[in-house]
């Protein structure tokens, strides 16, 4: 099972008219926003993800880190995409629908993620168009920005994602 | 400290002049193919990373992805890209001139990662220049492929990167 200690919810006055495990295509509007969240990462957090994956001295010594350009520890940037991605997958993409991702654009670190930082997904849907050589799913592009209590983007990207049509042609 | 369970190395012919402490815009020539490697993963890495940060049923249920059209439990995009950026880490970057990256494009996921897998990594250095605006440091971009044991490709992506000069003129 996922994580229990992430409990997070729709911070926007909409959200999707169906839940995330009766949601197929068409629930993806172009031009609807929403945001999710939220989640806040810690010093520990930091530590234990650039540890693994990314051990650059500014992610895992606040010594050196207090002393460099952003005086002070910042997070990986793969961190800040995989809350993001967390933020989505609990709220975003569908349980039913979903199939894989083919990739994902334009992925910038604009703003650096600090410890004690409070961090939302905010998901633009840009484009949702129906597959020409698969007629039962559809391709939905999505702006996505966590957003941090500041309005800094540690992360923004644009996703394509597939989902199953609710009702096929 | 870096977890000190992954211990890759040098796996092509050819290597930087000069150790990733003492590595700078300089070292980095416009061509030059280096790979790097193995990091085994099992199904316990994956399971653990997905639960974070990617809890979608093909990462985290092994039954439910037995009888799906992977046939098997496969791992987050956004855990491939984690390992690729360990071993960048470990081997590629420099750990005294390298600054922040901007980020990275192109994001593919062509080939699942599943458990098992032995990947290594395979960066080609597409392009290097001087920056304009600031002449001590120069810009990086380099193309980047982590590869499993088949020669497929869980991840691949275009990474840009900002590197201190030995020499600024």
């Amino acid at each position: 099972v996922a994580d229990p200690e992430i409990k997070t919810r729709t911070l926007s006055d909409t959200d999707f008219d169906k839940p995330s495990d009766d949601r197929y295509f068409e629930d993806y509007k172009v031009g609807a926003v929403y945001e999710y969240g939220t989640v806040n990462v810690s010093e520990d957090d930091i530590l234990e993800y650039a540890r693994r994956f990314d051990p650059q001295k500014i992610h895992i010594d606040p010594e050196f880190a207090a002393a460099g350009p952003f005086q002070g520890l910042i997070g990986s940037g793969w961190h800040s995409a995989g809350i993001a991605m967390r933020l989505l997958v609990d709220h975003y993409l569908s349980q039913v629908g979903s199939l894989a991702s083919p990739g994902v654009d334009e992925v910038r670190w604009a703003t650096p993620m600090r410890p004690g930082d409070e961090l939302r997904v905010r998901v633009t849907i840009a484009d949702a168009r129906v597959s020409k050589s698969k007629p039962d799913r559809g391709i939905v592009s999505s702006h996505v920005e966590l957003i941090n209590q500041d309005g800094g983007r540690p992360v923004s990207l644009k996703a394509t994602n597939f989902l199953l049509l609710r009702n096929p042609a």
